[in-house]
């Protein structure tokens, strides 16, 4: 989702889009985690590539080695592949590497807000294969195999498209089904706080990520990025305010146990101090998170279409 | 050398040692980073595996391959074994597995102690690979492979035998070479502060680590050992103090800012609080670090021997 609302925003002209399936403009459709893969994709040279290929956390927690392949080995390839390519024949190459990381590689017990030299101690395999990405970054940038950014991203929120079955996926759910006039199912108390930014943030942060002078960054190569930290209820009061009480009540309450326990290990506020110097910026508020949801994918209509069969 | 104390420790009954080279007492001699060679090893399922092979510090930044391939890949391959040996036809297999990690998994800039919550942000390769181990540690011992404990060693000094180029040489140089009659060389100002801790005392951690009830960890698997912080100043003083001044005199100070450079960035002191709690001891000074080394490898003299030819 990401990736593609970014190629969007992208100048199209010498673009590659790699996935490993088949989507709307992918000029490459390759396993990037397979023997030789890598090393095609970057042939070319491109000076700036963003590595967003990840089996995602539900997957990864399911499939030990499917998660360990993909998001490690893949990404570890495509960093061998950079390393190689700039000590070949051609001469040096080194560009500008942006990686999108998570908040998955924090894990409880947390302070109120995570600072930025707060420890990485992921709770899921997603969260480790994403933490050892970051290690790798930031080995490779230090020895000028490329010029790595590590951008954390808060979880997305609206996300769109249909429900999956994220343990996450309510915290989009409760706001993108009412919205459409359907009702959601709510797994936890209101009191869990989470950390949030909107797909248009998440773009943003990325695109900012590709110029900034990573001389500013030092050593440590990957970002905390902002976000708006908001518990459930909170969520629910900005969905109130902006799209009215009859589209709140269609948040049907329905504990979860097992739910609750995995987002319980879940970070709930940072303080993104070094992105905020460095110029990234969070939405101002949920309700902001919100309206961009409306704006961006529903047309500017708060008003609930009629339920999808 | 840590491995060679260790196993003297070490009930010999049914002890496999594996090493990459032949030494006094290795039963196996093979690379764990070749592929079927850690399955070997775990075949005869043993309860407790001590796994301290490593790639050291200069040579995983002299030769980015080979640190990455044994220090990453003989890691993984060791717990990818375990965890095969434990999802085949014999039926469950657990085994306590205790992995040396080091403080070269964090990197300046630190705050006054390090505490136990602090980034693994580490400055080369070595750190680098020692945290990523780590990662997989944490991640193998909550999916249940195996039950998994990491220890982060201060550095250790007096390392015994002749010195080495591991840019960390003189702070046992400084102490070894006088006590035996000879030169030192100093490439530091004496206000450089690190952290120590005796080979005594890092074969107590590993023994106390094997031993540990591991439930008490939760899920941070990984402990920053408690030492002993001392400035190089600190250092000369107590060997003083122990030996005299005739021995303190053995010291040349040469600076070498290469040298300084790579030992600016590593860590001075620590809170090792969460090690404490759990039983494990430093030493009590720099000067017992001294006793021990004179104990445990001059055979109890202080008095230097004739010099070396």
């Amino acid at each position: 989702m990401i990736g593609r609302k970014l190629t969007a925003r992208l100048a199209t002209e010498e673009l590659i889009l790699q996935d490993v399936v088949p989507f709307d403009g992918a000029s490459v459709v390759s396993d990037l985690s397979a023997p030789g893969e890598a090393e095609k994709l970057v042939a070319s040279r491109p000076e700036l590539i963003f590595h967003l290929a990840a089996v995602v956390s539900g997957e990864a927690e399911a499939d030990f080695d499917k998660g360990y392949r993909v998001n490690l080995d893949g990404t570890r390839r495509l960093f061998e592949a950079i390393r190689k390519e700039g000590g070949g024949a051609a001469g040096p190459y080194r560009p500008r590497l942006v990686f999108t990381s998570s908040i998955a590689v924090f894990g409880a017990p947390f302070p109120e807000a995570i600072g930025d030299e707060f420890l990485s101690a992921p709770l899921t395999s997603y969260g480790t294969q994403k933490a050892i990405g970051e290690l790798l970054l930031s080995d490779c940038s230090r020895r000028g195999f490329f010029d790595g950014i590590g951008i954390r991203l808060p979880t997305i929120c609206v996300r769109p498209g249909k429900p999956n079955k994220a343990a996450s996926g309510f915290f989009s759910g409760i706001i993108r089904e009412p919205l459409a006039g359907e009702e959601a199912v709510l797994p936890v108390p209101e009191s869990v706080r989470h950390w949030f930014a909107s797909p248009r943030a998440a773009i943003a942060f990325l695109l900012h990520a590709a110029k900034i002078n990573t001389e500013r960054l030092g050593a440590r190569r990957n970002l905390t990025m902002p976000g708006v930290s908001a518990t459930v209820g909170e969520q629910i009061e900005a969905l109130r305010k902006v799209a009215g009480e009859k589209v709140a009540r269609l948040i049907r309450r329905e504990p979860d146990r097992a739910i609750l326990r995995i987002v319980e290990g879940w970070p709930p506020s940072f303080d993104a101090r070094r992105a905020l110097a460095l110029g990234f910026r969070a939405d101002r508020s949920f309700e902001e998170i919100i309206r961009i949801h409306i704006e961006d994918e529903l047309q500017g209509s708060s008003v609930p279409r009629p339920a999808r069969a």
